[in-house]
């Protein structure tokens, strides 16, 4: 792979956020990246604001296909037939197994970046973006180990932590991880607004652990459909054993089989709070619970102090718990600097408990 | 009620979080406020921090039953037998059907006030927990009005949104609104953590809207088997028909019903979206999306500017979206100070999102 390693000549189909997220990550990282996309504006975009320098295949060592995951198979098929022995190409769809079924080629290797944006597009589109993410790539007996080698060295470069999995794997995983998630956010919140026609007052006694629950149900719904269908088989899986699940609950709460019912909750307690909190691991967060109330000028405090002491918030919550007016501050931070943190709010006279 | 209003004479029964938080809120509103609990050190230490002034029962006009919910039938039924006709009672717990079913009084009206706190007992009670509140009552055909209006007074003067429903539209509300999603977090997280046994990796893809969806499940699972049992019938209703929900999911996909399914989801999307934010009315509050980068500082920045403008964050939350390590503030403010916010964090060279 000597040849793909010197030239550096990239080629992106499709330049949607995470498309043009690529090109620039590549660019950055001193590849010549050229690009197409089916929309005319998209293509005039992404070559005025320079995160492609040309639109045609060209010469492309490495061809990142970042288009719908329905196109993916024939847009690699087509271009694997024009390109030479040594260049690669991939894909970032978010559902593997259909596409690794419908190419059969030792330089094609399928992956998925588990990265986005709340923005759409070139707009949203960021150098960075790849940065800590993890990259699932899904090799297949076909796949070549040069390809992988070279696939996976590009993605470490543009700071991506890449994992192999397998794509029947993968789209077990993201039917767990993600796509029943959202079905039973927007299940939950329809049962949910069945009862509140009746009984509008329902909303009123909606708490957080209800908003946090269908949080994602809010999200673009049109976006759903096309990776729900793709793969249909692990999400009707996961949805048969939740409600074999809810079933049980029934039986146990109708049976009075309170050891039953505990132990579930209690499994689940302990398995959530092994949850590693983005892409750190648990063991290097520590956690801190902020009493506050609802004034202009508390969070800025709270917040400023973590400033001042170097202190990086990775993840910030309100909980407002249920309805009242002030809340808890949920902050995770660095372990080791949780006695610290600690202890300056505790001068500014905040109320904290922490946690490990 | 002449005497009820004036003498101001309260007596609460178990001083945890909300017993102790009703206790410092009646005193502040000018009553005397004595209390008990079976513990011996709760009660010593409610004595020694000022928020009740005696032990006795004495001559209350007023009882607050704060015991947990399978205690409170046979304490009301206790007291009311020794309490004058002018005296009314009220309990606070979260399942109310067997407990209006448990009293037979007219001096006796059931309630649950929707707050709480991250903190237990005494150390998170607070005057002000009530403040903007919704706090239930359940009045039945033997709750006479003069009982109503006196108690609906008391609950205003400590700040709640006072609502009435009946105690079968309560329980069957809370089963929808709190008891099942809890369920359904605990049921997701095992059967992800099922998963994660087979394949670990599955950890490293569990984005942002499953650690919304499965945040509840890390709670305290000690507390639950008390209100999953004392309201099973209302939450084995509402899980037969989410299981029927997430059948009719499956049969969808199966069948390439993309109309039922995309239909779904816009129901869903529409209904989150107008769900209000906590006690505020959705139609008061805007929303911005701010994108930041994990550094020291980002955040402080952001409240700082909202501090300085004295604008009032509601609601916070960094969407990481995916496991990027950059992410999205999603911040709740009132919906007329949007703009200014806004342009002050465009300023300040925030990409910054509006909606409303």
């Amino acid at each position: 792979m000597t040849t793909f390693q010197s030239r550096r000549l990239a080629h992106v189909v499709g330049l949607g956020l995470i498309g043009s997220s690529v090109a620039l990550a590549l660019g950055r990282t001193g590849w010549t990246v050229t690009g197409d996309d089916l929309s005319e504006s998209a293509r005039r975009g992404a070559l005025e604001s320079g995160v492609i320098s040309g639109v045609g295949l060209s010469e492309a060592d490495l061809v990142v296909v970042a288009t719908p995951a329905g196109a993916v198979v024939g847009v690699v098929n087509e271009i694997l037939g024009v390109l030479g022995a040594g260049a690669i190409v991939t894909d970032v769809a978010g559902v593997k197994g259909s596409i690794v079924q419908g190419v059969n080629d030792s330089r094609f290797l399928a992956g998925h970046p588990m990265a986005g944006s709340e923005l759409r597009g070139l707009a949203g589109a960021r150098a960075e973006l790849f940065e800590g993410c993890t990259w699932v790539l899904t090799p297949t007996t076909l796949t070549s180990p040069e390809t992988y080698s070279a696939l996976h060295g590009v993605l470490r470069e543009i700071g991506a932590n890449v994992v192999a999995v397998n794509a029947e794997d993968h789209d077990r995983l993201v039917a767990v991880a993600s796509h029943v998630p959202h079905l039973l956010a927007g299940s939950l919140m329809n049962e949910a607004s069945r009862v509140a026609e009746q009984d509008a007052v329902l909303l009123q006694l909606a708490a957080g652990g209800f908003r946090d629950m269908t949080r994602v149900a809010a999200g673009d719904p049109m976006i759903w459909p096309d990776i729900l269908f793709e793969n249909r088989l692990a999400i009707s899986q996961t949805l048969e054993a939740l409600e074999s699940r809810l079933a049980s609950l029934r039986q146990a709460l109708g049976s009075e089989d309170r050891q039953s019912i505990t132990d579930g909750l209690q499994s689940a307690a302990r398995a959530r709070r092994q949850l590693p909190g983005r892409a750190l691991s648990s063991e290097n967060m520590g956690y801190l619970r902020v009493m506050v109330s609802d004034r202009p000028g508390e969070l800025a405090s709270v917040t400023m102090a973590a400033s001042e002491l170097l202190v990086n918030i990775y993840d910030i919550e309100i909980a407002h718990g249920i309805e009242g007016v002030a809340g808890t501050l949920l902050l995770a931070i660095d372990a080791e600097q949780v006695d610290l943190f600690a202890d300056a709010l505790d001068t500014r006279g905040f109320q904290v408990v922490r946690e490990r």
